[in-house]
């Protein structure tokens, strides 16, 4: 066993993300930040880095540099991996140079603009034998693990019905006039792509409802709304879906839900039971049975399956939130990258990758061309 | 002040509803059951009122004869009012006799199986002068009542953004075959009408909506599901919906929801504010801001307004339930009629009535014909 | 089966316990209200006899001339029983004349003033064959019968720990000196007794523990407090208990408790297994279990005992509170006397009664008496 | 600004609390770990070590060991302060040895065996001048740094009563005869010193009501248990405390409450508002008040003080646990050491350090000592 060596791309100061992948990345002491290309200036690149103790001579101006002077460096002591953390349109880029030098990619999400960047991506990972994981993070969280076995293993027998929302407030007032910078770019068409807050969060609840389910969504009829004045994107939305297998739900996703701070909850309904998970309270499970009283399940508590236990650090009653949940992902990176150095073989390695990555950006363009046709079923 | 007399159409051994309507119709004192026509057979309604300390000259084998023989007695003695608590079919027929022989009525919902049939009883009291209460119940409860205060009084702002869902699981396996009574008729078209669930339970849910917003749903797009094998109604559903005033919102039900008992619950958003309402935990009312803490709001608790003080009966911290909001619609039902009787005016009484009913048979006329055109949107 | 006739002493016009008294006596329909001495003054009595639709022949000065009256009635006509309300220093006289001619009791706690009385009164139920209720109400809510039935069939072990608060706010500031009549007489030791908050609501506490455990406190400690200014009487207070077989607890309350509503709430661990419940939301039971999932129980809900189904009226996820809870004291009283009336032997009747009071005047003496020697151990 | 460097003692393959701290200590990338006497054997230490990417220069058999080599190390390479996660009879060997050498003090606690050693410890960090951090983890937590603020600044008006407890249930069964190495040296004299889960758990819940109110228990009186057959050492306890100021209050704690995890909860009540926190659930603090609604404040939400605003690392909504705050116990040691080597002045540090130490004894001892006098009442 070795530390995995990381190299960042944006998540300079002032950056909200950056700090939290840092701080995944190295909760497990499985990983190091070597270097960085934290902003588009040398300068204030090379700020960033010495606020993380890194030496002037890894802290790079733009991401081209790095990937080519680290690749420059021995095998050794250059990065293993890129983790880019930049706004939605500096994405590709990084990610298909990363990909065409030999570094593998973290890499935040949405994937991609659009989706022919997104399959392009998919093919570079496919042809370069090089892995990439997509930090969507709640799937991280050992209570989504278990409710994904439950469902894998027929506790719940065929789902019929899923509702899922994601709600926040934070953009309910118009606070990018006001210069606020998680709001600037999110709210701008050339930094974010095609969804505003469909982008930024609906995209979570779509790859939550697919992973715990192991089932895809096929279509959707989207009602997206812009409340926030002069908005270019939608800050809000409601969504209908069908799924392989039968099941139907509902997507409701919202950044001007005044007072909601990271509303994410999701129910699943099966022919003999149900679960209910709520990201805000992520240390609960809560089921319902056809014939037994509602259980409870929690980390590290009684009945769970393997790999609820595994994404748990610590004891049965001990809180463990966003920041672990997004370190699980990490960690599962590692985990396959050194098997993989080691010439192991992971049949079926549990973090998000480069096809979440191109569903995200699938869904995403079906939500906009269905609200473009007054929420006409579209096809995923 | 003297007490109302209540005549009841329906209700017999084993009926749930009707006893229901019973004890909420007493628990205030103010109204007394004084006959019935409790089943359809003569036999079956006297052993019925016998349960209920009748005597057997005021039990009738159908509601054609009570109302003939209650109305035959002196004023002092007949029934004032009558209420039915028959399945959908039979609402319609009794109502309208009622109102025509100079009796108020109180309802089950949905209204009646058409829109003919509903605005031909909105025509009915408009003309007579009588009194029409619906039973949506979900109204009686102060923290409803808090919560429509609230949106009334511009706390919230205007409104964006309403979710409401209404879930319940004991359809999930057909337990209309093994001739369970309440899902036997339920799931039969000729005793529903056109909706199955649709009718049961999401009419709650939309009359909830506009009830707590003060505004109409203008158009819906709905998703109706038929999960039971065999069944000719829906029993699942999902529905976007577009209100006056520009908000927009989502109506998930069910009947399917393994597990789930009675939960309709309902967040509603605006520009300031925002609220959230749950029925199974029905005595707190969650309100969220912009710039406060959350904020929650208990039955004769702190800051209430006068509306939702009016509407508990006891203490802070006594919980109350189903059956004293169900009361409180009979409540403000027979202080009306005791106002009209005493040439009192009441502007605004405060429990669901006729246009209520029309409301209801109209949301479930679009529901059915949208999921006809695939969820396409149709004006409600 | 006949409607049993109700004579009810206090609870006049402004009275809060006497309303409630009545709707709980009457949800049932299982017994009506006939007459009353409402107040102590004649004229009074009337007027709130006449708000109750009563002839002001059946509304009494006093109580003693309401039992004289009654008892001249003929059989079929007179009250059967009396429902005593008032503050506690007015339980005593009217129980023991009630008793000593021949009508049964329903009487509020707590039962005396002290534990002469309370054992007289025991001696005259013993002697004279006729039934006693003390209205504990919390005992009628199913969840707390489901608790009860539980730890009776073994299901938690032998019990080792109990913990049991009950936290009210309403004192927090001298509302007396302002005349709120609630509050005059619970301050007054000539009205309340030797305790405060104590007997008001710590009898409560004492009497679930009692009840769910099945077994008795043995031995107190006490420290109460009285933090109102000038306050004769405790309105807060922290208790140490042991109890039979072995079980320890500690046993909080106050009504000094600021924002506290009516949070009665009750832990009970056993060797195996352990139980929650909570009066504020009293429809779901917590349990705990050494390898099982946390599992929650719901009124109507899946596998609960049969003493816990008895006790609802409605279906699962409609909410019951505390009107409710009071009503099934009243009920499985109603359905005693109904039994005894029948000749039908009813073993082990399911509502408190005398020896409940009894226990409850033992411990408050206890805990007087532990606290004036600076919580030293007293025996119950 | 620099990278502090960490000598941890104790700690090993399978201990859970080491990695704990390493966790936490690394969070906010302030601190690395340099070295360690993770196991009383040389080879043991050095292959924990080696798991942790330390050389095995760095890995030490025995802490006297470390503290002498590491202190002939230049000062730019020696570690800056030790971190000593041993069982309670470890703690003051090396404390004091790392004090009389220069080495700052992360302690876990309780922190010695009894009040002579604790005091000599106190005694030693006033002559040094070296810093001391004790880790009760509980104060990290935003919520309670907000809880405290609120009282600091008489928002509750003085304190009346506070309730406690920290009740797990994982000894309900005697684990410890099956070896499990958690239970093992908890359960025994030797190794805990006079308390068990007063030790363990009820020193956390005393810090935490001293920490909340800024005031002192000033006496108690406790009846302890030992319900695991053979214990020598309580396993449960119920607590009666009277405090500074004129606060009553209660403590309870169990490590046999079957099914709890880890359910430290308090509720502190003043006299023009009270608050209340659950550790299982620390994302929000719940306020109630003499005339507003509840109020519920969550991390980053509104109107937080800046204490609670600062320990919190992530946006509203996303949930932070167990190990973020025991980060933030490191971080403001961190913050304290680095601005001492700075030559600047933190009046106020907000970590428990020494003082909470010897307060922490003093609470077992006075606690012991009362139960075995069958809970009369002692100074703390």
């Amino acid at each position: 066993m070795r530390k995995l060596r990381m190299g960042m791309i944006g998540g300079g100061r002032d950056s909200f993300i950056g700090d939290v992948h840092r701080k995944a990345a190295g909760l497990d002491g499985m990983i190091e930040l070597v270097c960085g290309a934290f902003s588009s200036s040398e300068a204030k690149s090379a700020a960033s880095g010495r606020d993380l103790f890194l030496p002037d001579t890894r802290c790079y101006g733009n991401f081209e540099e790095m990937i080519r002077k680290e690749k420059a460096l021995p095998p050794g002591g250059r990065m293993d991996f890129v983790s880019i953390v930049t706004p939605n349109n500096m994405h590709f880029a990084p990610a298909k140079m990363a990909l065409e030098n030999g570094f593998h990619v973290v890499c935040d999400k949405p994937m991609t603009m659009n989706l022919k960047e997104a399959e392009e991506l998919e093919q570079l990972v496919a042809t370069s034998g090089l892995l990439f994981a997509l930090t969507h993070n709640y799937p991280g969280s050992p209570m989504v693990k278990q409710a994904r076995a439950m469902v894998k293993n027929g506790e719940l027998g065929t789902i019929r019905k899923v509702q899922v929302h994601y709600l926040q407030g934070w953009l309910a007032t118009p606070v990018e006039k006001s210069g606020q910078k998680q709001a600037l770019w999110r709210v701008d068409p050339a930094q974010s792509g095609l969804g505003g807050a469909l982008g930024d969060i609906a995209t979570h609840a779509e790859n939550l409802v697919e992973y715990i389910t192991g089932s895809k969504i096929t279509e959707l009829a989207a009602d997206l709304n812009r409340f926030g004045e002069g908005r270019l994107l939608d800050d809000d939305g409601n969504i209908l879906f069908r799924m392989e297998h039968g099941a139907r739900g509902s997507l409701s996703f919202s950044q001007i839900a005044v007072g909601e701070e990271n509303n994410l909850s999701i129910r699943v309904y099966g022919e003999k039971g149900s679960l209910e998970w709520q990201q805000e309270n992520p240390n609960q499970l809560i089921t319902r049975w056809l014939d037994k009283p509602k259980m409870i399940f929690t980390p590290r508590g009684n009945q769970l399956y393997p790999e609820a236990i595994a994404a748990s650090r610590i004891p049965a009653g001990h809180p463990e939130g966003y920041l672990e949940a997004f370190a699980t992902v990490y960690k599962n990176f590692a985990l396959h990258l050194l098997a993989l150095e080691n010439g192991l073989k992971i049949e079926d390695p549990d973090y998000p990758g480069v096809k979440d990555g191109v569903r995200g950006i699938k869904f995403i363009q079906a939500a906009v061309l269905s609200n473009e046709k007054n929420a006409a079923w579209v096809k995923v």
